[in-house]
This record gives structure tokens, C-alpha cells and sequence, in this order.
């Protein structure tokens, strides 16, 4: 399969969320299957391929790396801070992905519903001309 | 196990590469248990722990997401396009692994010898104030 994107340079877009001020009980009460389950479901609602996944419970929060067609995701729950990081990168191979990555990225927050977001949008080149 | 780090508001540093102008036949014929053994040494040099992982061959190139007792690491693989994808996200939970964060991302760097490498150091927050 070729890139056919017209702009060969751009790899795709990098979601990079801190969710702050996230609820410890819940955060806590979090299972692996829920959420894997979760992520899966909003994965292939928003048209990407999950490959597979790695998830790992802590006796205190969960921790997932995703494997797409497309990228990846990755997920860090810390309970007792409150915190999640959020990881969605996903490639433009064969069309610009970028606003599919952004709402991707915001329906994962809500599953943690942070009090706070501390976002940044990076993108990644083939080339930096 | 609680945090015992002075800074309480710092997750860690995220290292985030664009490995440009690597040689599109190495790459061609990395094979993913290539990867991964290599991957995962390297790891273990710097003193982290692999929990687990999931690879993926495709026809061109290879896909690779590994979790962390500490975070994560990914790598993707663009053989046309001589790029890796490379990100080294590493928690500082019990001490500042700032350093060796940077020192595994510059030794998972060596493994695809890139003719160039745009790097962002990113660093992740519990709280910013």
C-alpha cells in the first residue's frame, strides 16, 4: 500500500494528555477488562485497527499500550494522584487521520473524567525540511 | 509503595523521536523477534522492567508497543520512507529517571543508525500549578 497522502512529509498527529484531577475512588475501582473493553469499543467506533494490546494491573491502577494498524495508544492510570497519561498517536498512511485522532483522544478523556486536561498536539515527520 | 520524589508534580519525561533517513533495506528486513530481543535487552541494561509487550509484522515494516513497570516504550517502523517512530515514556515514581530515560531513548535510536533525529523532550505533570 502506497502513501497517497499529498503531503508525504507528515507521519500523522500525536495526542499527549495529562488528565489532572481525575477521581482516586474510581481511578481505583478500575479493571483491566473495563477498560480494555472500553478502549476497544471507541477504537473501532472512531474506524481504527487494533492490533492488540499489553495490559497490566497494578494492586493500585492499570497501565495499557494499544497496538493499531495506525499507531498506537497507551494509557497510565496513577490512583492515588488523580492522574491518567494518555497517549493516542495515529498515522495519515492513507488519509489524514488528524481530526479522527482528536476525537478519539477526547472520548477517551471522558472515560477517566478528568477536572483538568493538559494537552499537546505534536506532529511527526518522515522529513523536517 | 508511595512517591518519595521531592517533586511530586512531575509524572516523568516522555521522549518523543522522528528518526529520519534510515536505510530503507535495513529496515525491510528487521524482523520483529529481531526487534523485540534487542529491544528488550536494552531495556534491562538501563534498569527497567518489561512487563510485557505485542509486535506486529506487516508486509513492510514492524510495529512494537511495550509496557513498562515505569511507563512505555514504541517503536514503528516506515521502511519506504527510511523512519522510526521511537517514543520512551518513563515514570519517576520512586526516583528521578530522567537521565536514563534519555540514555535508553539515545541506545533505541542506535538500533535503526537514522541519518537524522528530530527529538522533543515532553515533560508529564500530576498537577500543574
Amino acid at each position: 500500500m502506497k502513501n497517497i497522502l499529498k503531503d508525504r512529509n507528515i507521519v500523522g498527529l500525536h495526542m499527549i494528555g495529562d488528565l489532572q484531577n481525575c477521581d482516586p475512588t474510581f481511578l481505583s475501582s478500575l479493571k483491566v477488562e473495563d477498560l480494555k473493553q472500553r478502549v476497544s469499543l471507541l477504537i473501532k467506533m472512531h474506524g481504527f485497527i487494533e492490533l492488540g494490546s499489553y495490559y497490566h494491573q497494578f494492586d493500585v491502577g492499570v497501565t495499557g499500550v494499544i497496538s493499531l494498524s495506525e499507531s498506537h495508544v497507551s494509557i497510565h492510570t496513577w490512583p492515588r494522584e488523580g492522574y491518567v497519561s494518555l497517549d493516542v498517536f495515529i498515522c495519515n498512511y492513507t488519509k489524514d487521520n488528524s481530526q479522527e485522532t482528536k476525537l478519539l483522544f477526547n472520548d477517551l478523556t471522558k472515560l477517566f473524567d478528568p477536572g483538568k486536561i493538559i494537552k499537546k498536539e505534536v506532529q511527526r515527520y518522515f522529513k523536517n525540511n
